[in-house]
């Protein structure tokens, strides 16, 4: 099971019962944490989020609606009397934030917090078995990153009757599975393609956090199964947007569409809009599989 | 019209649909904010409170759950272009954290935001024509004070009968609102009881933060129309309130009748507790004019 769960779809001013931005990837039993406005605590009590399971958070970048809610859910754990370590990967000025603050409040965590500086030009946040993190710089007013998560290579499917035909030992069928060639005892090469198929596609959610239109990292997310991009504006506005570093749901929908992701999902809407309905329209005549990014719903990664 | 609307209730942790300690006390037209936990600017939103109208904030301590709203709600008023000056008091550490919180984000706010440390004894914060706020120390685990409003003396009414008998000018009746006595032209002395009866009584409100049980700021809250004091638990868990700096329903009534309230408001009830109506029933033994603050709810102090 891989997900995305909305808890804020809104930009900076929190208005029409929407929320600063974070959502919450799933992927079996571990939950990720992607950025954390004002309230996030309080949405995930409301969505039912089992918070405890998260051990990995993401800060896309240092504006306000994406982290404000931080310092609480941090200080939430700890009454909580959280054990397991929780490790935070942000823009490397977050953690002077958070040690001044803890330290006025004469707070000691009951946790270990690890604090990993997103580097510069991203990379490779995270490596769990089945999963793994990525970070790439977009475009904003100040350095801000997107997470890549990406499955990892999948094993390939064994052909039982090749594998007889060949009398291949099953001792050898893991490195089969993960591509390796075989060499029988008169040394003929079977190639792994003549014994196995490929094994189900690797599924990737990518979350472009806070950008202008841009494609300068359209290879961190080609191909990505779901495409999170934020449409601020609708293009009526993409002056605005720009002047911003913002993009609109018809640039979202063009990136998604040069991306050649499957589906696309917008949010970070401005406040201006109380409906959200144009978004949607204008981004699906560029690119048909968009949806919103709802408050509360779970999007399927698959 | 002299009042208080709860936008938060609970303790640190939110709970059970509540939300971390604020408060907005209106006199006339103006509104006064108490305490900021995360979530307030969304709680304003819910209740329409008209931030635009706020001018003073007060911050009574820098556990989260007082101030972690904060850096979103003075971000909004600048994405919404405040212009006029804000007054800030609070302890004097937020003003680094502010700092930092701006800087990072490279945020320029488009009003003045004045920063007034609260002095560590206390005293006059606040000096409007007809309201005066001061602030007193509680004791809790970090720097905490609790903040009196005070109306200030109202106008003596005149006795036109008595004025006219002695042909008293109506050039003079300003100086004998005040309380100034009256010479005749004949050096004979009016005293101003003579021709003047007491004014309206002079309403307060004293909000006494998070403090264990302590009758060191009771000077301060004598004789105030209403107190709110907090009540994180219940009396059967009195000694943990003590440990941690808090106090007890019981406590807080006590507290009520000895400083000879006309009315007692508990709130940041601890996560605990799901139900409140414990609270109020063991409050009102002791001293039955008491009331819960419950979110949304306005009282009136008259």
């Amino acid at each position: 099971m891989f997900a995305v769960t909305i808890l804020g779809n809104n930009s900076a001013l929190p208005m029409h019962d929407r929320h600063p931005t974070s959502q919450v990837v799933s992927y079996d039993e571990n939950l990720f944490l992607v950025d954390c406005g004002e309230g996030t605590q309080i949405q995930m009590n409301k969505f039912k989020i089992r918070r405890s399971r998260i051990k990995h958070i993401f800060i896309s970048h240092l504006h306000g609606d994406h982290y404000f809610g931080l310092p609480g859910l941090l200080t939430s754990y700890g009454l909580n009397n959280r054990q397991e370590p929780l490790y935070l990967h942000a823009p490397e000025p977050l953690m002077e934030i958070l040690d001044l603050q803890l330290k006025v409040a004469s707070t000691q965590l009951p946790y270990e917090l690890h604090f990993h500086p997103i580097p510069e030009k991203g990379g490779l946040l995270v490596n769990e078995k089945k999963i793994e993190v990525h970070a790439f710089p977009v475009i904003h007013r100040i350095p801000c990153w997107g997470f890549l998560f990406r499955e990892k290579p999948k094993p390939r499917k064994l052909d039982m009757d090749r594998l007889i035909q060949y009398r291949i030992p099953s001792s050898f069928y893991p490195r089969l599975k993960a591509g390796d060639d075989y060499c029988l005892p008169d040394g003929t090469l079977i190639k792994n393609e003549e014994v196995t198929t490929p094994g189900p596609e690797s599924l990737s959610y990518a979350f472009c956090a806070d950008t202008i239109y841009t494609e300068s990292f359209l290879d961190n997310i080609r191909g990505c199964t779901l495409l999170y991009h934020e449409a601020t504006y609708l293009d009526s506005l993409r002056e605005r947007a720009a002047e911003r570093f913002h993009s609109t749901a018809k640039q979202a929908a063009e990136l998604a569409l040069k991306a050649e992701t499957n589906q696309l999902l917008l949010g970070h809407f401005s406040s201006k809009y109380e409906g959200l309905d144009e978004f949607l329209s204008e981004a699906r005549e560029v690119f048909p599989s968009t949806q919103l990014a709802i408050e509360g719903s779970c999007y399927s990664i698959s």
